[in-house]
Protein backbone atom coordinates (compact mmCIF):
# COMPACT_ATOMS: atom_id res chain seq x y z
CA UNK A 1 0.00 0.00 0.00
CA UNK A 2 1.28 3.69 -0.53
CA UNK A 3 0.31 6.99 0.54
CA UNK A 4 -1.15 8.89 -2.09
CA UNK A 5 -0.46 12.51 -1.98
CA UNK A 6 -4.08 13.32 -1.23
CA UNK A 7 -7.24 15.38 0.71
CA UNK A 8 -6.87 17.71 -1.90
CA UNK A 9 -9.85 19.31 -4.55
CA UNK A 10 -6.98 19.78 -7.16
CA UNK A 11 -7.96 18.05 -9.90
CA UNK A 12 -5.53 15.94 -11.74
CA UNK A 13 -5.07 15.63 -15.29
CA UNK A 14 -5.83 12.29 -16.82
CA UNK A 15 -2.48 10.52 -18.13
CA UNK A 16 -1.57 11.62 -21.23
CA UNK A 17 -2.58 8.45 -23.47
CA UNK A 18 -5.97 8.94 -22.54
CA UNK A 19 -6.38 12.91 -23.32
CA UNK A 20 -9.09 13.77 -26.13
CA UNK A 21 -7.63 16.47 -28.67
CA UNK A 22 -9.35 19.81 -26.13
CA UNK A 23 -7.20 17.73 -23.34
CA UNK A 24 -3.97 18.24 -25.33
CA UNK A 25 -4.20 21.76 -26.23
CA UNK A 26 -4.85 22.18 -22.60
CA UNK A 27 -1.98 20.44 -21.23
CA UNK A 28 0.22 21.82 -24.21
CA UNK A 29 -1.11 25.50 -22.46
CA UNK A 30 0.09 24.82 -19.28
CA UNK A 31 3.36 23.43 -20.18
CA UNK A 32 4.02 27.11 -22.18
CA UNK A 33 2.43 28.53 -18.39
CA UNK A 34 5.25 26.74 -16.62
CA UNK A 35 7.95 27.88 -18.85
CA UNK A 36 6.68 31.50 -18.59
CA UNK A 37 6.11 31.07 -14.15
CA UNK A 38 9.79 30.54 -14.43
CA UNK A 39 10.20 33.35 -16.31
CA UNK A 40 7.94 36.10 -14.19
CA UNK A 41 6.15 34.16 -11.38
CA UNK A 42 2.89 33.06 -10.68
CA UNK A 43 1.94 36.49 -9.93
CA UNK A 44 3.29 37.59 -13.49
CA UNK A 45 1.13 35.13 -15.04
CA UNK A 46 -1.41 37.23 -17.46
CA UNK A 47 -3.89 35.70 -20.43
CA UNK A 48 -1.97 37.72 -23.22
CA UNK A 49 1.67 36.85 -22.40
CA UNK A 50 0.89 32.77 -22.06
CA UNK A 51 -1.01 33.38 -25.67
CA UNK A 52 2.20 35.20 -27.03
CA UNK A 53 4.75 31.85 -25.16
CA UNK A 54 2.28 29.20 -26.71
CA UNK A 55 1.87 31.02 -30.37
CA UNK A 56 -2.33 31.07 -29.93
CA UNK A 57 -4.71 33.61 -29.76
CA UNK A 58 -5.95 35.07 -26.46
CA UNK A 59 -9.15 33.92 -27.32
CA UNK A 60 -7.68 30.37 -27.77
CA UNK A 61 -6.67 30.59 -24.75
CA UNK A 62 -9.71 31.99 -22.64
CA UNK A 63 -11.35 28.70 -24.68
CA UNK A 64 -9.49 26.69 -22.01
CA UNK A 65 -9.35 28.73 -19.21
CA UNK A 66 -11.99 31.50 -18.43
CA UNK A 67 -9.98 34.24 -16.11
CA UNK A 68 -6.65 34.69 -14.94
CA UNK A 69 -7.27 33.30 -11.78
CA UNK A 70 -8.51 30.33 -13.06
CA UNK A 71 -5.76 29.74 -15.19
CA UNK A 72 -3.41 30.44 -11.64
CA UNK A 73 -5.35 27.44 -10.00
CA UNK A 74 -5.02 25.15 -13.45
CA UNK A 75 -1.11 25.95 -13.31
CA UNK A 76 -0.42 25.20 -9.66
CA UNK A 77 -2.53 22.05 -10.22
CA UNK A 78 -0.35 21.25 -12.80
CA UNK A 79 2.87 21.89 -10.99
CA UNK A 80 2.10 19.75 -8.20
CA UNK A 81 1.18 17.13 -10.65
CA UNK A 82 4.47 17.21 -12.30
CA UNK A 83 6.18 17.32 -8.75
CA UNK A 84 4.30 14.44 -7.67
CA UNK A 85 5.25 12.44 -10.45
CA UNK A 86 8.77 13.80 -10.48
CA UNK A 87 9.57 13.22 -6.36
CA UNK A 88 6.51 11.62 -4.55
CA UNK A 89 5.97 8.58 -6.77
CA UNK A 90 9.83 7.58 -7.32
CA UNK A 91 10.36 8.10 -3.44
CA UNK A 92 7.27 5.49 -3.02
CA UNK A 93 9.12 2.93 -4.64
CA UNK A 94 12.17 2.84 -1.51
CA UNK A 95 11.24 0.72 1.27
CA UNK A 96 9.30 2.03 3.82
CA UNK A 97 10.67 4.43 6.25
CA UNK A 98 14.62 5.86 6.21
CA UNK A 99 14.99 4.41 2.67
CA UNK A 100 11.58 6.45 1.35
CA UNK A 101 12.32 9.46 3.28
CA UNK A 102 15.95 9.53 2.32
CA UNK A 103 14.77 9.26 -1.40
CA UNK A 104 11.85 11.91 -0.77
CA UNK A 105 14.03 14.58 0.23
CA UNK A 106 16.91 13.71 -2.48
CA UNK A 107 14.78 14.02 -5.50
CA UNK A 108 13.23 17.19 -3.60
CA UNK A 109 16.46 18.78 -3.93
CA UNK A 110 17.29 18.08 -6.91
CA UNK A 111 14.07 19.47 -8.58
CA UNK A 112 14.38 22.42 -6.48
CA UNK A 113 18.02 23.43 -7.90
CA UNK A 114 17.16 22.95 -11.38
CA UNK A 115 16.89 25.37 -13.38
CA UNK A 116 13.47 23.74 -15.30
CA UNK A 117 11.82 24.23 -12.39
CA UNK A 118 9.03 27.42 -12.21
CA UNK A 119 9.51 26.87 -8.29
CA UNK A 120 6.06 27.95 -7.84
CA UNK A 121 6.25 26.36 -3.78
CA UNK A 122 8.88 29.10 -3.05
CA UNK A 123 8.32 31.99 -5.34
CA UNK A 124 4.60 31.29 -5.20
CA UNK A 125 4.71 31.66 -0.94
CA UNK A 126 6.42 35.16 -1.75
CA UNK A 127 4.50 36.75 -4.66
CA UNK A 128 0.77 35.29 -2.34
CA UNK A 129 1.67 35.79 1.05
CA UNK A 130 -0.09 39.08 1.10
CA UNK A 131 -2.43 38.06 -1.57
CA UNK A 132 -5.42 36.20 -0.41
CA UNK A 133 -7.63 34.73 -2.54
CA UNK A 134 -8.30 31.39 -3.88
CA UNK A 135 -4.99 30.84 -6.27
CA UNK A 136 -3.38 31.68 -2.54
CA UNK A 137 -5.48 29.14 -1.08
CA UNK A 138 -4.35 26.41 -3.52
CA UNK A 139 -1.01 27.17 -3.62
CA UNK A 140 -1.32 26.71 0.33
CA UNK A 141 -3.50 23.12 -0.40
CA UNK A 142 -0.72 22.49 -2.32
CA UNK A 143 2.29 22.82 -0.04
CA UNK A 144 0.66 21.43 2.71
CA UNK A 145 -0.76 18.65 0.77
CA UNK A 146 3.16 17.67 -0.25
CA UNK A 147 4.54 19.08 3.64
CA UNK A 148 1.73 16.06 4.73
CA UNK A 149 4.07 13.22 2.52
CA UNK A 150 6.88 14.17 3.87
CA UNK A 151 5.48 14.35 7.52
CA UNK A 152 3.76 10.87 6.79
CA UNK A 153 6.94 9.57 5.88
CA UNK A 154 8.59 11.09 8.96
CA UNK A 155 5.85 9.23 10.91
CA UNK A 156 6.52 5.59 9.40
CA UNK A 157 10.31 5.94 9.70
CA UNK A 158 9.57 6.43 13.63
CA UNK A 159 7.16 3.61 13.40
CA UNK A 160 9.61 1.01 11.02
CA UNK A 161 12.38 1.76 14.52
CA UNK A 162 14.51 3.96 12.22
CA UNK A 163 14.03 7.54 14.10
CA UNK A 164 13.54 8.49 17.30
CA UNK A 165 10.00 9.02 18.35
CA UNK A 166 10.69 11.99 20.89
CA UNK A 167 10.57 14.10 17.78
CA UNK A 168 7.61 15.80 17.47
CA UNK A 169 7.31 14.82 13.15
CA UNK A 170 6.15 18.02 12.06
CA UNK A 171 9.83 19.55 13.94
CA UNK A 172 11.74 17.25 11.38
CA UNK A 173 9.38 18.36 8.27
CA UNK A 174 10.18 21.93 9.32
CA UNK A 175 14.34 21.66 9.38
CA UNK A 176 14.50 19.53 6.23
CA UNK A 177 12.39 22.51 4.50
CA UNK A 178 14.51 24.89 5.79
CA UNK A 179 17.36 23.43 3.88
CA UNK A 180 14.97 22.59 0.51
CA UNK A 181 14.42 26.92 1.08
CA UNK A 182 18.42 27.83 1.40
CA UNK A 183 19.75 25.20 -1.71
CA UNK A 184 17.21 26.90 -3.58
CA UNK A 185 18.42 30.43 -1.91
CA UNK A 186 21.79 29.84 -2.42
CA UNK A 187 21.60 28.27 -6.00
CA UNK A 188 19.16 30.15 -7.68
CA UNK A 189 20.01 33.85 -6.01
CA UNK A 190 23.67 33.72 -4.76
CA UNK A 191 24.79 31.46 -7.22
CA UNK A 192 27.18 29.80 -4.57
CA UNK A 193 29.08 26.70 -5.87
CA UNK A 194 28.79 24.76 -2.74
CA UNK A 195 24.93 24.96 -1.86
CA UNK A 196 24.63 21.44 -2.79
CA UNK A 197 27.45 19.86 -1.21
CA UNK A 198 26.23 22.05 2.29
CA UNK A 199 22.87 20.77 1.61
CA UNK A 200 24.02 17.28 1.53
CA UNK A 201 26.14 17.37 4.61
CA UNK A 202 23.16 19.48 6.81
CA UNK A 203 20.87 16.39 5.37
CA UNK A 204 23.40 14.16 6.72
CA UNK A 205 23.96 15.58 10.16
CA UNK A 206 19.94 16.08 10.59
CA UNK A 207 19.09 12.61 9.46
CA UNK A 208 22.06 10.95 11.55
CA UNK A 209 20.75 13.11 14.88
CA UNK A 210 17.31 11.76 14.49
CA UNK A 211 18.52 8.48 14.04
CA UNK A 212 17.81 5.90 16.37
CA UNK A 213 21.48 5.08 16.72
CA UNK A 214 23.51 8.30 16.36
CA UNK A 215 26.98 7.25 14.47
CA UNK A 216 30.02 7.83 16.14
CA UNK A 217 30.60 11.11 13.51
CA UNK A 218 28.10 12.70 15.83
CA UNK A 219 30.40 12.65 19.38
CA UNK A 220 32.64 15.01 19.67
CA UNK A 221 36.24 14.77 18.07
CA UNK A 222 37.33 16.82 21.24
CA UNK B 1 37.15 45.94 18.59
CA UNK B 2 33.71 45.51 16.84
CA UNK B 3 33.09 43.52 13.21
CA UNK B 4 32.04 46.17 11.17
CA UNK B 5 29.58 45.43 7.90
CA UNK B 6 32.14 46.37 5.57
CA UNK B 7 33.78 46.12 2.56
CA UNK B 8 30.41 47.56 0.41
CA UNK B 9 30.09 50.07 -1.39
CA UNK B 10 26.84 50.56 -0.37
CA UNK B 11 26.33 53.95 0.67
CA UNK B 12 25.03 54.56 4.23
CA UNK B 13 23.04 57.82 5.21
CA UNK B 14 24.27 60.06 8.07
CA UNK B 15 22.71 59.72 11.78
CA UNK B 16 19.66 61.12 11.82
CA UNK B 17 20.95 64.56 13.77
CA UNK B 18 22.80 65.68 11.20
CA UNK B 19 20.70 65.33 8.56
CA UNK B 20 19.57 68.67 6.62
CA UNK B 21 16.03 69.43 5.01
CA UNK B 22 17.19 67.64 1.55
CA UNK B 23 18.43 64.29 3.31
CA UNK B 24 15.04 64.81 5.77
CA UNK B 25 13.19 64.47 2.59
CA UNK B 26 15.02 61.68 1.07
CA UNK B 27 14.72 59.30 4.04
CA UNK B 28 10.98 60.14 4.52
CA UNK B 29 10.74 58.98 1.06
CA UNK B 30 12.53 55.96 1.60
CA UNK B 31 10.55 55.22 4.65
CA UNK B 32 7.33 55.16 2.24
CA UNK B 33 8.94 53.01 -0.23
CA UNK B 34 9.95 50.38 2.52
CA UNK B 35 6.17 50.34 3.41
CA UNK B 36 5.27 50.11 -0.11
CA UNK B 37 8.05 47.58 -0.53
CA UNK B 38 6.62 45.08 1.99
CA UNK B 39 3.13 45.17 0.06
CA UNK B 40 4.26 45.05 -3.70
CA UNK B 41 7.83 44.20 -3.36
CA UNK B 42 11.04 45.34 -4.64
CA UNK B 43 10.54 44.85 -8.14
CA UNK B 44 6.85 46.41 -8.23
CA UNK B 45 8.43 49.21 -6.70
CA UNK B 46 7.73 52.44 -8.80
CA UNK B 47 8.43 56.28 -8.85
CA UNK B 48 4.49 56.90 -9.27
CA UNK B 49 3.64 54.54 -6.93
CA UNK B 50 5.73 55.75 -4.31
CA UNK B 51 5.14 59.22 -5.07
CA UNK B 52 1.36 58.25 -4.28
CA UNK B 53 2.26 56.24 -1.33
CA UNK B 54 4.45 59.23 0.29
CA UNK B 55 2.00 61.87 -0.93
CA UNK B 56 4.45 63.89 -3.04
CA UNK B 57 4.27 64.64 -6.88
CA UNK B 58 6.34 62.27 -9.08
CA UNK B 59 8.78 65.15 -10.10
CA UNK B 60 9.39 65.83 -6.08
CA UNK B 61 10.51 62.08 -6.00
CA UNK B 62 12.41 62.48 -9.34
CA UNK B 63 14.37 65.20 -7.75
CA UNK B 64 15.70 62.77 -5.19
CA UNK B 65 16.00 59.33 -7.03
CA UNK B 66 16.57 60.06 -10.96
CA UNK B 67 15.24 56.45 -12.02
CA UNK B 68 13.53 53.75 -10.70
CA UNK B 69 16.11 51.93 -10.87
CA UNK B 70 18.42 54.21 -8.45
CA UNK B 71 15.42 54.34 -5.93
CA UNK B 72 15.29 50.41 -5.73
CA UNK B 73 19.35 50.30 -4.92
CA UNK B 74 18.55 53.31 -2.37
CA UNK B 75 15.98 50.96 -0.97
CA UNK B 76 18.02 48.07 -0.76
CA UNK B 77 20.93 50.54 1.03
CA UNK B 78 18.22 51.96 3.56
CA UNK B 79 17.17 48.38 4.23
CA UNK B 80 20.68 46.89 4.83
CA UNK B 81 21.15 50.11 7.68
CA UNK B 82 17.95 49.80 9.32
CA UNK B 83 18.61 45.52 9.65
CA UNK B 84 22.57 46.98 10.59
CA UNK B 85 20.97 48.85 13.04
CA UNK B 86 18.14 46.37 14.65
CA UNK B 87 20.42 43.27 14.21
CA UNK B 88 24.04 43.92 14.14
CA UNK B 89 24.81 46.62 16.69
CA UNK B 90 22.88 45.47 18.76
CA UNK B 91 24.34 41.60 18.68
CA UNK B 92 27.77 43.16 19.23
CA UNK B 93 27.26 44.67 22.92
CA UNK B 94 27.09 40.58 23.58
CA UNK B 95 30.57 39.07 24.69
CA UNK B 96 32.60 37.74 21.43
CA UNK B 97 31.68 34.06 20.55
CA UNK B 98 28.63 31.81 21.00
CA UNK B 99 26.83 34.84 22.94
CA UNK B 100 26.90 36.71 20.19
CA UNK B 101 26.17 34.25 17.90
CA UNK B 102 23.03 33.52 19.26
CA UNK B 103 21.82 37.36 20.12
CA UNK B 104 22.05 37.86 16.24
CA UNK B 105 20.37 34.77 15.08
CA UNK B 106 17.78 34.79 17.50
CA UNK B 107 17.22 39.08 16.14
CA UNK B 108 17.06 38.38 12.79
CA UNK B 109 14.75 35.56 13.24
CA UNK B 110 12.50 38.57 15.12
CA UNK B 111 13.29 40.93 12.37
CA UNK B 112 12.32 38.31 9.54
CA UNK B 113 8.93 37.33 11.32
CA UNK B 114 8.02 40.67 12.05
CA UNK B 115 5.27 42.28 9.29
CA UNK B 116 6.68 45.25 9.71
CA UNK B 117 10.05 43.68 7.61
CA UNK B 118 9.58 44.18 3.82
CA UNK B 119 11.81 40.73 4.03
CA UNK B 120 13.29 42.20 0.59
CA UNK B 121 16.30 39.50 1.49
CA UNK B 122 14.03 37.06 0.91
CA UNK B 123 11.45 38.43 -1.16
CA UNK B 124 13.91 40.01 -3.38
CA UNK B 125 15.72 36.84 -4.09
CA UNK B 126 13.02 35.26 -5.62
CA UNK B 127 11.87 38.73 -7.97
CA UNK B 128 15.72 38.94 -9.04
CA UNK B 129 17.23 35.30 -9.60
CA UNK B 130 16.50 35.75 -13.07
CA UNK B 131 16.71 39.25 -13.34
CA UNK B 132 21.00 40.46 -14.15
CA UNK B 133 21.67 44.48 -13.55
CA UNK B 134 22.81 46.86 -10.61
CA UNK B 135 19.50 46.16 -8.31
CA UNK B 136 20.29 42.48 -7.97
CA UNK B 137 24.34 43.25 -7.38
CA UNK B 138 23.28 45.37 -4.39
CA UNK B 139 20.85 43.02 -3.26
CA UNK B 140 23.06 40.17 -3.44
CA UNK B 141 25.99 42.05 -1.85
CA UNK B 142 24.29 43.57 1.02
CA UNK B 143 23.25 40.02 1.36
CA UNK B 144 26.62 38.66 1.63
CA UNK B 145 27.72 41.28 3.45
CA UNK B 146 25.68 40.29 6.38
CA UNK B 147 26.37 36.40 5.65
CA UNK B 148 29.95 37.58 6.25
CA UNK B 149 29.05 38.91 9.62
CA UNK B 150 27.53 35.81 10.85
CA UNK B 151 30.38 33.65 9.46
CA UNK B 152 33.01 35.99 11.52
CA UNK B 153 30.65 35.52 14.78
CA UNK B 154 30.97 31.64 13.90
CA UNK B 155 34.60 31.74 13.48
CA UNK B 156 35.25 33.83 16.15
CA UNK B 157 32.81 31.38 18.62
CA UNK B 158 35.49 28.30 17.05
CA UNK B 159 38.43 30.60 18.31
CA UNK B 160 36.62 31.26 21.82
CA UNK B 161 36.42 27.58 22.23
CA UNK B 162 32.64 27.70 22.35
CA UNK B 163 32.28 25.67 18.91
CA UNK B 164 33.84 22.80 17.42
CA UNK B 165 36.32 23.55 15.13
CA UNK B 166 36.04 20.69 12.17
CA UNK B 167 33.26 22.41 11.08
CA UNK B 168 33.47 24.62 8.03
CA UNK B 169 31.72 28.25 9.15
CA UNK B 170 30.24 28.38 6.37
CA UNK B 171 28.41 25.24 6.29
CA UNK B 172 26.89 26.39 9.74
CA UNK B 173 26.18 29.51 8.13
CA UNK B 174 23.90 27.53 5.52
CA UNK B 175 22.66 25.82 8.44
CA UNK B 176 21.16 28.99 10.50
CA UNK B 177 20.09 30.56 7.04
CA UNK B 178 18.00 27.66 6.08
CA UNK B 179 16.02 28.30 9.45
CA UNK B 180 15.68 31.46 8.95
CA UNK B 181 13.85 30.95 5.54
CA UNK B 182 12.12 28.26 7.03
CA UNK B 183 10.55 30.54 9.46
CA UNK B 184 9.87 33.46 7.21
CA UNK B 185 7.96 30.62 4.68
CA UNK B 186 5.36 28.74 7.57
CA UNK B 187 4.44 32.21 9.36
CA UNK B 188 3.91 34.53 6.33
CA UNK B 189 2.54 32.27 3.81
CA UNK B 190 1.62 29.09 5.94
CA UNK B 191 0.48 31.53 9.23
CA UNK B 192 1.94 28.17 10.89
CA UNK B 193 1.27 28.88 14.48
CA UNK B 194 4.39 26.68 15.61
CA UNK B 195 7.19 28.30 13.48
CA UNK B 196 8.72 30.32 16.26
CA UNK B 197 8.77 27.23 18.59
CA UNK B 198 10.08 24.96 15.85
CA UNK B 199 12.79 27.48 14.94
CA UNK B 200 13.90 27.95 18.42
CA UNK B 201 13.78 24.12 19.30
CA UNK B 202 15.87 23.45 15.84
CA UNK B 203 18.20 26.71 16.37
CA UNK B 204 19.07 24.75 19.49
CA UNK B 205 19.53 21.66 18.47
CA UNK B 206 21.92 23.32 15.73
CA UNK B 207 23.77 25.32 18.55
CA UNK B 208 24.29 22.15 20.83
CA UNK B 209 25.17 19.69 17.78
CA UNK B 210 28.43 22.22 17.21
CA UNK B 211 29.13 22.87 20.60
CA UNK B 212 32.00 21.79 22.08
CA UNK B 213 30.86 19.85 24.71
CA UNK B 214 27.47 18.19 23.41
CA UNK B 215 24.63 18.23 26.40
CA UNK B 216 23.39 14.82 27.27
CA UNK B 217 19.64 15.56 25.66
CA UNK B 218 21.59 15.09 22.41
CA UNK B 219 22.25 11.47 22.70
CA UNK B 220 19.60 8.58 22.16
CA UNK B 221 17.39 8.38 24.91
CA UNK B 222 16.24 4.58 23.48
Amino acid sequence: MVDPVSNTSIAFLDKPCTLNKRQQTRHAILNAAMRLVAQVGLEGLSIGGLADEAGMSKSGVFAHFGSREELQIAVVAHYHQNFQDEVFWPALAEPRGLPRLERMVRLWMQRIASTADSGIFISGAVDFDDRPGPVRDALKQSVRTWMGAVQRAVSQSQREGHLRTDIEPQQMVFEIHGLILVLHYDKRFLQSPNAHAYAEAALQRLLEAYAIRPPHSLQPSH
